[in-house]
């Protein structure tokens, strides 16, 4: 095997080159199989999956048309949800039950999991009775819950055990998983008590007892907890693999590292979507018309808000009649808030997800977003009121501007701070306030507070 | 050692509980030393620094003169760059000497390089002589690359050695590093050829030759490739560890899932902070005067960018004289676009960060967007066309409003992925192209066609 550095020097990037991509495209233009089993044989199976998810529907088709053969269950577990479906849709279903045969149980329920019912039982119908079983108990755990993300396949070992017994009992294993990083200590019940790392066991002489080499910090996981809170305990703790046990504490499955970090990358791509208002299902494969639905909600609503500011404007219509100036001014207050108001938003969501901020330094940090507003507040309020008045000669015009600002970047503040806290007390995820509603809250507040100083103050 | 499954079962969330943190702040004001031990010595070492992060710089400060004994090296490591200084200051040097030393040498580095030259002096001088030697051949790769990230302790075997031979040696270590996942199989000249995964060690008869066992899959890193880099290789192949060579594919060391993660969580953040405009140093532990003078660049900038459009507006001053309705409705317009504009920023800044996005589907993309954009603004124009004509019995201002919307649609779905595309194009990261850009387009915009077709058509 040759170490892959050639190819890392040539690019220094990794992943698949461009050029390849264009080669298989013509390559599928050209209906050339070999060159096309050419192309893809030497890629990683998650490089494979990348290049299916990068080229448009009706060159996907052909390829798998093409290349069906090729199509194993690593590609199948690396290709994203959006395109799982269509992608089984086009294979024969004995390439499908010949992939599905060499997975892990847990990939098994990944796959599975998106599909349509009549897809899953074609599947379901592939796999051997032990598995299917294994994989029916998985999927009778709820969606998103340690249950569907562990995988049945454990590697134990009775906790009075040494290690030269361990191995040789490994030796005689005939299936063990692909992989495993640790034997995981059980009682007579197959209760977890502790768990003893492969390093660990290799360098240790065969008459050590197990229970003597065993890592000195050991959690598991309930089965029934949510995945996002299993990726923050492999986050938090530096775990590798982690045991999941049932309501009696007997040992169910082990989640390891890939799983986790796979769970990690979907909710930040989740809080980036919602931070921004798209759909979290949203997929860089849909096509127009799928993407355009995603997004139109959050179009809709915020047409509903921004009528809001709408209204406050038309109050002050007559003030506006009065002084023009006024209409093109307005939207520099507005817009500035509403910066304000995304930085702090954003701020507090991260700090939310990665449990930073909690009700402990919660008072801590709405204060010091209160300060922090009412700093830049001043500051841009000198800076806007000082070109007011030297643009427009009216050292009023320019108070009012400044006035304005303070204000509206104290809201911005605390808005973008508050609005995710109350939706974290209310148990709802604090990414949905999105930008719509803060902006709309500085939107108005922005309208409201220049054109009400104004009326007061110039007119 | 008992399973942390009690803890788990009664909150259903891990991490430090409030009430922990709120009996540490009580224990550090009644200067209760006794207590703070019994509440901080069970907690994980992450779950320590948690706590110290939470709360405020004054109770941190006197929490460190109290319990200055307890702070381990394993804390320090976890401690936020951001307050890592500042508890440093506040330690006895002893008891950063004797925490540093039980680091691997990727955790010192880590620790190492946010801090002062002064500080660093003293804890390089803390270490024995040849780990001082390997930090400091680590800091001479430039910041950010694989060099920095790596740890120097490898385990390593030749690779014509049996399984037998292999575990003898590794019975035979006096040190091995805390963690390791595999046996790397080197040439004489250290070249790695290849690696063998623990549990194919465990379970393989001793007179079995590692070259038969060695995984199917291998791959090295080049020291000097940068750290994002690093953690995209770890996400998309699911590594455990990976070798790490120098320019003469010599191995000079490895690097473990957990840096990888670290990276790739510091990423997201990144990504999630640059797209909101908040400087990506922002830390909550920030006081409110340095969390103000972050994100006040992109406030000012805004503010000149928000002058554009007000700049705008003032050309068509004449036609608000005439019809201040105008004025009124003209937010709803741009902020719609502003909305979509951000839909089509995160899904294209997240799409080139996961390089799901390459220069070979981008025109597919850009078309979709396009599309997407044309689709929305139809929906939109016809919502709010009607609705602009029915309350105000105007069919021409529904169809100026209208049309304004389509086109304000597409320029918005449009910007959002050309500029994140053309700031990657030019090397920059396209996070960077943050709201504030894609917004004042989108404002501008917005408000011309509006206003422009409004002096077309009403007046």
């Amino acid at each position: 095997m040759q170490a892959e550095t050639g190819d890392m020097r040539e690019e220094e990037r990794s992943g698949v080159p461009d050029r390849v991509v264009t080669s298989v495209l013509e390559a599928v233009d050209e209906r050339d199989e070999a060159r096309l089993s050419d192309l893809l044989e030497p890629l990683h199976a998650a490089d494979i999956a990348d290049v299916l998810e990068q080229i448009g529907p009706a060159e996907r088709r052909e390829l798998l048309t093409l290349w069906s053969a090729g199509i194993d269950g690593e590609i199948l577990s690396e290709i994203s949800d959006s395109i799982r479906e269509e992608v089984i849709e086009h294979l024969p279903p004995e390439v499908i039950a010949e992939a599905v045969r060499e997975l892990d149980t847990d990939d098994v329920v990944d796959i599975l999991e998106d599909l349509e019912e009549q897809q899953q039982e074609a599947i379901l119908g592939a796999l051997d009775r032990a598995d299917r079983v294994a994989v029916e108990q998985a999927m009778a755990y709820p969606e998103y819950s340690a249950g569907r993300l562990m995988q049945r396949e454990v590697v134990v070992a009775p906790i009075h055990w040494t290690v030269g017994e361990t191995i040789d009992f490994l030796r005689r294993s005939e299936e063990l998983p692909d992989q495993f990083y640790h034997v995981i200590l059980v009682d007579p019940r197959m209760k977890p008590q502790g768990y003893v790392t492969l390093g660990r066991l290799l360098s240790s002489r065969r008459e050590v007892r197990l229970a003597d080499i065993e890592e000195e910090s050991f959690r598991t996981i309930r089965a029934t907890i949510e995945e996002s809170e299993v990726a923050y305990i492999f986050n938090q703790y530096h775990l590798i693999s982690c045991p999941v046990v049932d309501e009696n504490d007997r040992l169910v499955g082990i989640i390891t590292i890939d799983d986790a970090m796979n769970v990690l990358d979907e909710e930040h791509e989740e809080d980036i979507l919602r931070l921004a208002g798209v759909g979290d299902e949203s997929s860089l494969s849909d096509g127009p018309v799928a993407t355009a639905r995603q997004r139109l909600p959050w179009l809709v609503a915020n047409l509903f808000t921004a009528s809001l500011s709408a209204l406050v404007i038309s109050g002050f219509e007559a003030t506006i009649a009065q002084l023009v100036t006024l209409a093109a001014l307005m939207p520099i207050v507005a817009s500035t808030g509403g910066i304000a108001g995304t930085q702090s938003l954003a701020v507090a969501v991260r700090a939310l997800a990665t449990r930073n901020l909690t009700s402990a330094n919660a008072p801590r940090v709405v204060r010091r977003e209160l300060m922090a507003g009412l700093l830049n507040g001043l500051g841009l309020a000198l800076i806007l009121g000082l070109a007011g008045f030297v643009i427009f000669g009216d050292p009023l015009l320019g108070a009012v501007l400044g006035m304005a600002m303070i204000c509206n970047q104290v809201v911005a503040a605390l808005g973008g701070v508050l609005v995710p806290l109350g939706l974290n007390r209310l148990g709802l995820d604090p990414a949905l306030a999105s930008g719509t509603f803060v902006t709309t809250l500085t939107d108005v507040m922005g309208f409201f507070v220049f054109l009400g100083l104004a009326t007061l103050v110039l007119t």
